[in-house]
């Protein structure tokens, strides 16, 4: 086992729109948390808006110095006192989100709707939004926030399991089977383009993906979408409704964040069905309600993983069921991380995931698979 | 007992914004139908949208002539041959809805949302919207959607129940105990002033109404709301927010119909809450969905009365826990049909619910309570 | 199309203990109905008990003529004036239970428990229990218990189908996702093993399957067990702990009907877990249920299908996902019956579905597969 | 304000049998604590195995001095350094457990069933039984343990809403509303009679209740139930046919713990109906389960209260509609604990809840209602 230094390499917010790499003392975990090296961690648009500021509406991050990062996978380097659930050497990947575990909403297993979220004196943690995250040779982990890798995982495909998480977050608040029903999604992102595997994976009659641009649909195809609709160009809710005897999709995940997509949501959706917003929309949504009223239609919504999500994603990965490697496009070692950050939000070259490598090619003792 | 005429009275659509009265024959009933002897029927908001014709959005009314009305109580004149479970004399209230209880909806118990609404021949029947309804001296209904009402409930109290029906079912698609929650109720119609009697005797820890005449805010003190807003003068969202300290109801009825209530109702529901849309919007609405998505905010949607919710009104009714009478504002006898279809509409004098009172007075060997 | 006969060869319940092949009237579909020609029809342990008499508990068999046989699967030949949803020449599979839809229980979905079983007049038919079935050339169904078959699916693998529906429905009372859970399945019967099937191809981590015949236990090796118990030489609680770290399954589905196998799966159960008992018991049961009452777990019950499970059913195997013709051990014709049925009890040569074959297989004109 | 002394009088439990009364240090709360000055505890079936030394099936109790007692209320006199949900001289009623908070069962909100049940060091705690509770002049309470009393509720009547909890998580486990349901009861012990007063409160249509003792029915009749079962001298399963029709209760609640009420419990059940077990079993339980499977009848369970059951049995309290204060049948001061104990051990004087008077009557300073 390799020692765990004093000080590591980690990305750190300097102002609003600028992102530095810098050393740091390696954090030292409490009675309950895990200390993570990091191997990969992967970009997610809620980084870009933790770059540019807008992230902290309310005043400047969290900490100084303040470490982005949530969607990571690595190795146990070291455990808190009342940890028995990991041991040094697991490979692990992460979710997001730790809860007070006080308020009414985390007593109720939705932490990921933590009544006190940010106040970190309750024992919240955002890990990369208000706590440090992963983007860093070490990350402190709430020892509930980690799942065990599968061995044939990779850490990129793993990394990319923490996404999944929300996936199945979306298809877990229909409290329904998904086998037999017909599934929409809207935009062919991460997301969406995991969702068509996991609806896939979990037995439904028909997957629709609509999105923009050719080669996601591609993607969405080999994910085993029956039916490719670009959104620019098709009549998306005609076309599904078509494909559905006229009826509708049961299940619609919005995971575009375009506004115009909860109405074709909406109208595409069968009487007494479902749809699930997972996409942030960035302006107010102009929509025919009365369209949902109608026809008893349910609007959820899905913020974050959710309880157990993660470890779904995990299993059915485990399983062999899942590829999520595909997703990644693109490596930057850490020091690269604004080149990183630019390629993911220009979408350069079609990037869709784009990782971060942290560890060293050289640290075989550490289980890297 | 009285013996069945042959002819009965019956509003019928002349055409359209025309409502007449005149002579039909008595309908028989089927195997599984039961005749109703109509003692009093109200008029509803798709009554006005039937007698415009704007309800029929493609062609004229289902059936020449056309009975409207599907809020209705009476005494049981007849049974099909199949009834057993209503004899002759039984008091009863209606519901709105039969499916045709083959489509998937409707075996999965959502036959409100049932997919073949308004075809006849495969059973479908939404009374006084899709078949003939209660404006009539008689009216035939499917053994489903029948209730029996306790003596206690007077004929006008009762019709007032199916109404209740749409409240009771607005609270069970929430899936949790009402006993404890925050509530507000968004529009003080005769749905939302009847929600907010219903979220009291439930077990609310707070109900919080929002209208815009006094008068009927007075009614809703009287039915136990705790929090009364004028949504032209206060801001609501502020006050439900400060009433359940800074975080938000956790419950949220949309009762108005306004388009703008949306937000409002997004904004002043606790993170992890829900919101149930009740009223009909009139176009669509904008409303900042990323509330939603950001909290973890479901929109549920409530159609019609669902399975088991009359019921359930009636045996509230019945233990005497309901004050359904209050609400009805204005009698008129049936042939007076379009001085109360004006009354309803222009809410004259403060209309709440207007009633048609259509059997005779003299008819104390039916039952009348 | 071939014209449909006047008479058609029939299995007809003579006394009990006696089945016998006779001529009867090919029935005429009424309008809500769909005349099957069948072409396999399978054994079910209910058939036993109709054969000898135990399943009419109070009386003799509902009909005279009486027709048995719940589990079929072949053509349409025929339609009501009302169905547009199937066409002749259409290849489907049946579920047994259409309910009097309304009762309080038809009403809110869960028509498979209707309060009116066994009342034909009222609409009730469970068929070849309490109306006629498939053991014949042609059976008489309600629209909305048949599914159509994909052209993927052979009649024989179709016809299990019905029997899957019930193990779709023992997952779906569940209420959750079943991605990433620990399944243990007591019984190695069609039922069982058709459910370590399905558990496996929604997702489950993990599935334990106890049973006491090798030859069975070989079978859900091939669906995908990961964890064979015999029942007779294993200690299977502890079999099952060991497997979960000590914790016990999340979902534990007794299929065995054996008394004692509701301790064990009680005691194998995680807490906050779910037993489903699926398999009819014989005898009271002894259990220590306390271990529920300590542990949280609760124990669902499945009777029949379910609605929407067969649907689910043909859906995953449409998607060539199900494996259900290899449970086919034998086929006879439909003269034969009696050597199917005292095959079937004995299990001789490890029998488990034992088929009629009633079409003829000159009759490609139907579109037999 | 009264400071707080360093010693206080405590109830510790010296060997198996024996309950003394004796001086221990006032404890510290840690961070996420809060000191509760104890006013009234009362005993529970669970303290008898405590002080037998039965509920510590594998060795001693968990604590050298231990503290039993988890039924409690009084007066917050110092809170932990996080805690702002608090204020001293709050007045509060505590629920019995908090979980580790991070084992899956806490993270979905089933708390109460912790896999890491008595794991100290992980955080789990049930209260004066995994550690040290309230039969002290002071305890000390994770803050989410913890509900405010309102004003109108005496402590006598507070302490029993811990009880109140777990008659509302029996009810809120059946995931739909109680109003218009017929409910039966079976057991007249403060859950079963406290659970006829919440049906009653929440709408049940019809509310029956089984008990062996005339002045516990009378009670039950005091508290709304419209049928009293004597389950010596009634049959009772007829009895509750009889009642509802010859279908059955939609809910049957086993509050006894008396093994053959299981059967009586599944055969007055509702086809579709759900029996909830809330009473302990000494011992295995014979049942016609096969009832259960043949009527897709659940039995569901409570392991304590619950997620939010406290917060709404206060709430209903606060209203003003529940009256628990008359099942407070004796009261003793701290030092008279063993005469308490035989009290509620033996049932001396019909006894029901038997209470500790803790705080001194001289104490108006803390707010003693």
């Amino acid at each position: 086992m390799t020692a765990i230094p004093n000080v590591m390499r980690a990305a750190v917010l300097a102002e609003p729109g600028r992102i530095r790499i810098r050393d740091l003392p390696v954090p030292e975990p409490g009675p309950e948390d895990v200390l993570v090296r990091v191997h990969r961690a992967s970009l997610c648009g809620t980084d870009l808006k933790i770059r540019s500021g807008e992230f902290f509406a309310h005043g400047g991050p969290p900490a100084d110095p303040f470490v982005p990062g949530h969607e990571y996978a690595g190795v146990v380097a070291a455990v808190g006192s009342t940890v028995d659930e990991f041991r040094v050497g697991d490979r692990v990947v992460t979710e997001a989100h730790r809860g007070c575990m006080r308020c009414v909403n985390c007593l109720n297993g939705a932490y990921t709707g933590c009544l006190n979220y940010g106040d970190r004196g309750k024992g919240h943690r955002a890990l990369g939004m208000t706590v440090n995250g992963g983007f860093a040779q070490y990350a402190l982990n709430h020892v509930s926030t980690l799942h065990r890798l599968p061995e044939r995982i990779s850490f990129d495909a793993g990394v990319v399991l923490t996404t999944v998480g929300t996936v199945m977050h979306a298809f877990d608040v229909l409290g329904t089977m998904l086998a037999g029903s017909r599934v929409a999604v809207l935009g062919a992102g991460p997301i969406g383009l995991l969702a068509v595997q996991v609806a896939r994976q979990l037995g439904a009659e028909l997957v629709a993906l609509s999105g923009t641009r050719e080669a996601r649909l591609k993607i969405g195809a080999m994910y085993g979408a029956d039916l490719l609709l670009n959104a620019h160009e098709d009549d998306v809710v005609a076309r599904v409704r078509a494909a559905t005897g006229g009826l509708g999709a049961d299940v619609v995940l919005e995971c575009s964040g375009a506004a115009p997509a909860v109405n074709d949501a909406l109208r595409m959706t069968r009487r007494g069905g479902a749809v699930v917003l997972v996409g942030f929309f960035e302006r107010p949504v102009t929509a025919d309600l009365n369209q949902a009223v109608m026809n008893g239609i349910t609007l959820h919504t899905v913020r974050g993983e959710g309880a157990g999500s993660v470890a779904r994603a995990v299993s059915l990965a485990g399983q062999g069921r899942l590829d999520t490697e595909r997703l990644v496009t693109h490596h930057f070692p850490l020091e690269e991380l604004t080149e990183a950050f630019d390629t993911y939000a220009e979408r350069r070259d079609d990037a869709i995931k784009v990782m971060l490598d942290i560890a060293e090619p050289d640290a075989p003792d550490l289980g890297e698979g």
